[in-house]
C-alpha cells in the first residue's frame, strides 16, 4: 500500500471502530458495569503490571471461569482490557471506570435511571414528552417523583445531581458576594443549599429563595436549622405561570442549574419575569455546565449526552445548552451579557446579565 | 507543556473517551439508532458537503427543532456528526451506520433482541443461565422460541443469523468436496441451508443431517421440495444425550456455527461423539467465527460482543469462540488438527479434525 493508501485504510477502520463501538455500545457498557461491580476490574488493577489468567481472575472473583471469559472478552472490545499471551490485563480506561468517581456516577446513573426509559427515545421525540419515565413510575414530570423513585435509582439520581452541582458553590461566592449584595435572591433554590453556603459567608447578605411550595417547605426548615432564619425570606411560586412576578429590590438574582431544566421559550419566560424585577445596578448570574465551554471534548461528551436524559426521563422538552443558546435566550429576553466565565470546578459557567 | 507531558496528556484523555463512550454508551447507541431511524443520518449524507443547520434537518425529517437538537448534539458526543458554524455534517462512522449493513443488522439486533436482556448480565454470569431470555419469552433456552419470538425482535434474530452464516457456504464448498467424498454428515444442519448447496453442487454426494427432530422435520420438507431426497438421509437426535452415537461410514464430518451454541464441555462431548464415529480418513470441519482470527480488531469486537447475546438471551453458558479454546477442545475429544484456514467471507475459519 502507499501511505496514503494505508493512512485512509486506517482510517475507515477507526471510524468502523467507532460505529460498531456504538452500534454494541450497550452490551459493552453492561460488561462493563458487571466488570466493575464484581471485582474484575479491581481485580485487574492489583494483579498489574504482570497480569492474571482467566483462572486467577475467577479464583479472586468468585466468578465463573465462563462469566470471566465472557467479560473478559467484552473488555477487549470495549478497550477496558488489554491480553498478553493468556494474561489479561487492565487499560487506563478499564481503571478509570473503576477508580474515577465521575465514571462511577455517570454509569450508575445511565444504568439505574436511564437505561430503559433511553429505548423510548423515539417515541419521546416524536411527542415531545418524558416517555421513558413510566420505566420509573407515573409522575407528569421526574421532578414530581424524585422522592418516590425506586432503589436504586433514587440514589443513583441524587448522586449524580450532587457531583456535578455542589462542588461549585465555593469556587464562586467570591464572585457572587464581590460587589457586597445586600439583597441576593437565589430562583430554585431548591432544598436551599447555595442560600446556606452565602448567608455562612457573609453575615451582611438577606438570601430570598424562589421555587414551588413544596421545595420552599423544605428549604425554610434547613435555613432555620442552620439559624439563618432572619436573613431569608421566601417566594413561593411556579416560575411557569404567566401572571408570577419576582421580588423588587435585589441587587443579585441567581440561577444555579436552573434554566437546563426548561425549553427553550421557557427560558426566555423565566428570564424576562426576572429582568421586570431587576434594578438598573442588579445583576442576573445564570450558573449552568455549557456543553460548548467545556475543556475538553470529553466533557463535552457527558453534557451532551446527559441532554437525553431530560428528552426521555426529565420531562420531554429541556437540555444541557450550550452557550449561544443561552446567549440568544438573554438576547430575546431583552437582557445584556455583561460578564461570563467559564471552567469552573467540573465544568460549570457563569453568564453574568443587566438590564 | 514538554512533549512527554503533552503525549501523557492527551493519551489521558483518549483513555477518559473511551471510559465515558462506554459510561454512557446506552444513551450514544438509543441516539444513533433514533437518527438513523428517522432519517437524520440519511439527510445528513445528501446534504453533505456544505452540512446543514438544525432548521433544515427538522424540517426535511419532519422532527421537532429540540428533537434535531438533542440527536445531533449527541451525535458529537458519539462523533457520528460535526459541527462547523450552526452547520452539521455526518462523519463517516455516522454514514457507516445508515448505510453498512452489518452496522445496521448488528444495531437492530442489539436493540430488539439484547437490549433489556443485556441488563439481566450480572444475573446470568451469577446463576449461568440466560437470566435476561423472559424479557422476551419464557423458554428454557432462546432456540425453543425462535418461531414465537415477538417483533420485531424475530425478524432481527432471522436478519443477523441470516447475515452472519449463509454468504460463506458458496466459498467453502469447493473446500468440503475437494476430497470427492461419498457421504457427508451435516450436524446441526437446521433448516438444511448447507445440505441443499451441497446437494445441489455435487450430484455424486449423500447428505446425512443431525439435528434435534423438529428441525429434521423442516429440514426433511425443505430437501423433498428441491427434489433432493433420493441422496438425503437423516438422524434425529439430541447431541447432548450421553448416549447419543452418529452414524458411522462419512467421509466428511460437516459442523458449521454450531459448536458457539455450547459451553466448552459440552463442544468436548459433542467432539468426541464425533471421533467415535469417524473412520481414519473421515475429515471433521469445524466452521465458526473466531475471535482472535479475524483481519482486524472490528470484527473481533463484533464477536466478542455477540458472546453476551449468547450469556443474556441464547442459554447462558456459550460464547463465540477463539481458535485457542476450540483447538483445546479439540485436543480433550482425543482429535488432532490437520488443516484450517480463515478469513472467509465474514471472518469465518475452518478446522479441519482427523482421529
Amino acid at each position: 500500500m502507499t501511505n496514503d493508501a494505508s493512512k485512509a485504510g486506517s482510517s475507515i477502520l477507526a471510524a468502523m471502530h467507532t460505529a460498531q463501538t456504538i452500534a454494541w455500545g450497550p452490551i459493552l457498557f453492561q460488561a462493563a458495569r458487571v466488570m466493575r461491580d464484581r471485582g474484575l476490574l479491581a481485580a485487574l488493577r492489583k494483579g498489574a503490571p504482570q497480569g492474571m489468567t482467566i483462572e486467577e481472575v475467577a479464583e479472586v472473583t468468585h466468578t465463573s471461569q465462563y462469566g470471566v471469559t465472557v467479560l473478559l472478552e467484552a473488555g477487549l472490545a470495549a478497550r477496558l482490557v488489554e491480553k498478553e499471551g493468556d494474561r489479561y490485563r487492565g487499560t487506563r480506561a478499564g481503571f478509570l471506570l473503576e477508580r474515577d468517581e465521575m465514571a462511577r456516577v455517570n454509569m450508575n446513573f445511565v444504568h439505574d435511571v436511564c437505561y430503559r426509559a433511553a429505548a423510548h427515545l423515539d417515541t419521546a421525540i416524536e411527542q415531545g414528552r418524558a416517555t421513558g419515565l413510566p420505566e420509573l413510575g407515573n409522575w407528569p414530570t421526574v421532578y414530581e417523583g424524585l422522592q418516590d423513585l425506586p432503589e436504586p435509582a433514587k440514589t443513583s439520581w441524587f448522586a449524580f445531581d450532587h457531583f456535578y452541582s455542589d462542588d461549585s458553590f465555593p469556587l464562586i461566592l467570591e464572585r457572587v458576594l464581590r460587589s457586597a449584595p445586600a439583597r441576593i435572591m437565589d430562583v430554585g433554590g431548591n432544598t436551599g443549599k447555595f442560600a446556606l453556603q452565602v448567608l455562612a459567608r457573609d453575615p451582611q447578605v438577606a438570601v430570598t429563595v424562589v421555587d414551588l411550595p413544596v421545595q420552599i417547605a423544605k428549604c425554610k426548615a434547613n435555613v432555620e436549622k442552620a439559624g439563618w432564619a432572619k436573613r431569608a425570606a421566601y417566594h413561593p411560586c411556579s416560575v411557569l405561570s404567566l401572571d408570577t412576578e419576582f421580588p423588587a429590590d435585589h441587587d443579585v438574582i441567581w440561577m444555579s442549574q436552573f434554566l437546563c431544566c426548561f425549553s427553550e421559550p421557557e427560558v426566555v419566560h423565566i428570564l424576562s419575569t426576572a429582568k421586570r424585577a431587576m434594578k438598573p445596578t442588579t445583576r442576573l448570574m445564570i450558573m449552568d455546565n455549557l456543553w460548548d465551554c467545556q475543556k475538553n471534548e470529553v466533557a463535552s461528551l457527558c453534557l451532551q449526552a446527559t441532554s437525553l436524559y431530560f428528552t426521555t426521563v426529565a420531562n420531554g422538552n429541556s437540555r444541557m445548552y450550550d452557550r449561544a443558546t443561552l446567549a440568544r435566550c438573554i438576547e430575546r429576553a431583552g437582557l445584556r451579557l455583561v460578564d461570563e466565565v467559564h471552567e469552573i470546578g467540573w465544568g460549570h459557567s457563569i453568564l453574568e446579565c443587566a438590564r
